[in-house]
């Protein structure tokens, strides 16, 4: 699937990352002007203006002892923008997953703006968790327009960077029936597909023959990619792959699932129209259309 | 291209990382008998036996201040061994790059124990970066077998998980040729695909187009995943992709780049078997065989 024809949710922003502005701080400081734009935050929440769109304001509206995160430059009806979002002193509360605010983002922003945020989101959650060395224990400084961090302590000087964690998350396909599972985090009667953290020393296509193999007992093979998204609570790179496996015997990870099961075609394709209703399938709840399995569910459903 | 075809190096471990141990205090104690495997590193080198193995001693070659890494099961003739490396007590020094001794380990171990170095190297790597807890700044001790580390201030209590840093590397083709770069660090009349790290906020494909702008100018379309391979310097994962451009003409990134060509189908292939014959090829030397850009390269000269 290429992005350009079917967007997934969190990838597709408008604003240009203009890399080079990073390293170069007078180019930095021209961009910090009365017309450049600071993205709204409640926290890590996205804020939304009374149409939908993503509510920003000018550096004015920064506090005195945040950092600025330069998110890269917008073009607008009256020109160019420097874009940044504002990394508070004080961490607010809340974990790392999703909350209403961003699912509701999710189903009400232009793309594009979806992105924008998601990077916004995932870059400010990195400096906020991540206020000292991990090497010696010392304060860090924002760096590099808000893409390094940097080691106060002058014998050590570490360079740290947003993180990214890649996961796969994969469908198994085995006698024409699909390998769904569910946590115990998830609502009732919600499936999807298995996932996990791709780890030190694995390919990808390893990862997601452990990780089948750790949550189902299922020997998943002939691994194929089908689609990534940028996911940002806190910081994951979603590798979403397609598999096959020969047995389907299950034997499922009981402290990690609460349940995995196989389900037909007929099913799959029951559970993705239920959700544009707004409603559960007959066999299952599939996951919501932002979400990377639910792509990977419809790429599934839609070759058969 | 599947793994099973075509192992990449440092895929293809033999040892059964039983995650399910890490968590079980007990059972990793239990493994710690005078069987158990104690992989023997020189820093963060591999150290090899006469006979081009890994050289593995026993746990009692560990030091009393250091901190061990449960890697996983391994099937020896004489029954099952748990297997562990060793983060010492005070950091080696040695920058991220591989060194002759991990070149030299690409070229003689045979794959799968080349994949228990890398994966032992990250690791190893990782909690020798992280021994103070990013969001407090307070100590952190081991925890998991290894897989975590745990802060060890009471008010904070945050886990950290080993870094896996998603990079995407690209062929690029048009007109029949193959976009190829040097950076001022390689050899004399060395090229490779480009590559650059996957940002917060932005798809596999999406950093692929980016990385090929910013680095050569050229705009790259229609994305495809090719191979991925554990890369351990330090905890990179690199994603092998391969797209099209329509336009051929470069605008090179001075700062990063020291050269960036196109070469011909014969080029390529031409300086892919010199490889082999320890030469470089008569328009540019190519990476060596355990690089993921040797393996993009001859994805691409073979399917000419
Ligand atoms: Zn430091
Ligand atoms: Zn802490």
């Amino acid at each position: 699937m290429d992005v350009a024809v079917a967007p997934i949710a969190f990838s597709g922003s408008h604003i240009d990352r203009a890399d080079h502005i990073r390293n170069d701080p007078a180019a930095l400081d021209a961009l910090r002007t009365a017309q450049a734009r600071l993205l709204r935050m409640d926290g890590l929440d996205p804020v939304l203006t009374d149409d939908s769109a993503l509510a920003w304001g000018s550096l004015a509206d920064a506090s005195a002892d945040s950092e600025l995160v330069f998110l890269g430059i917008a073009q607008g009806v009256d020109g160019e923008h420097g874009c940044f979002a504002e990394v508070p002193a004080t961490t607010p509360s809340g974990g790392p997953h999703a909350g209403p605010a961003s699912w509701n983002a999710m189903v009400v922003l232009e793309s594009g703006e979806l992105a924008a945020y998601g990077t916004a989101r995932a870059l400010v959650g990195w400096h906020m968790r991540h206020r000292f060395c991990a090497v010696c224990g010392s304060p860090t400084a924002l760096a590099k327009g808000g893409w390094q961090r940097t080691c106060s302590n002058a014998a050590c000087k570490s360079e740290h960077f947003p993180r990214v964690d890649p996961v796969t998350i994969m469908t198994v396909e085995c006698e024409g029936k699909l390998l769904l599972g569910r946590q115990p985090r998830f609502a009732p009667g919600q499936y999807s597909a298995l996932a996990g953290f791709v780890e030190p020393g694995e390919t990808i296509e390893e990862a997601v023959k452990r990780e089948t193999f750790e949550e189902a007992g299922v020997r998943a093979r002939d691994v194929e990619y089908v689609i990534s998204q940028p996911w940002p609570f806190p910081s994951s790179l979603m590798i979403g792959c397609h598999a096959y496996a020969d047995d389907p015997a299950i034997v499922m990870d009981e402290t990690e699932m609460d349940d995995v099961r196989w389900f037909t075609r007929e099913e799959v394709t029951d559970a993705l129209a239920a959700v544009a209703r707004g409603e559960q399938g007959k066999a299952f709840g599939a996951p919501p259309k932002a979400a990377v399995a639910h792509a990977l569910l419809r790429w599934w459903a839609d070759r058969g």
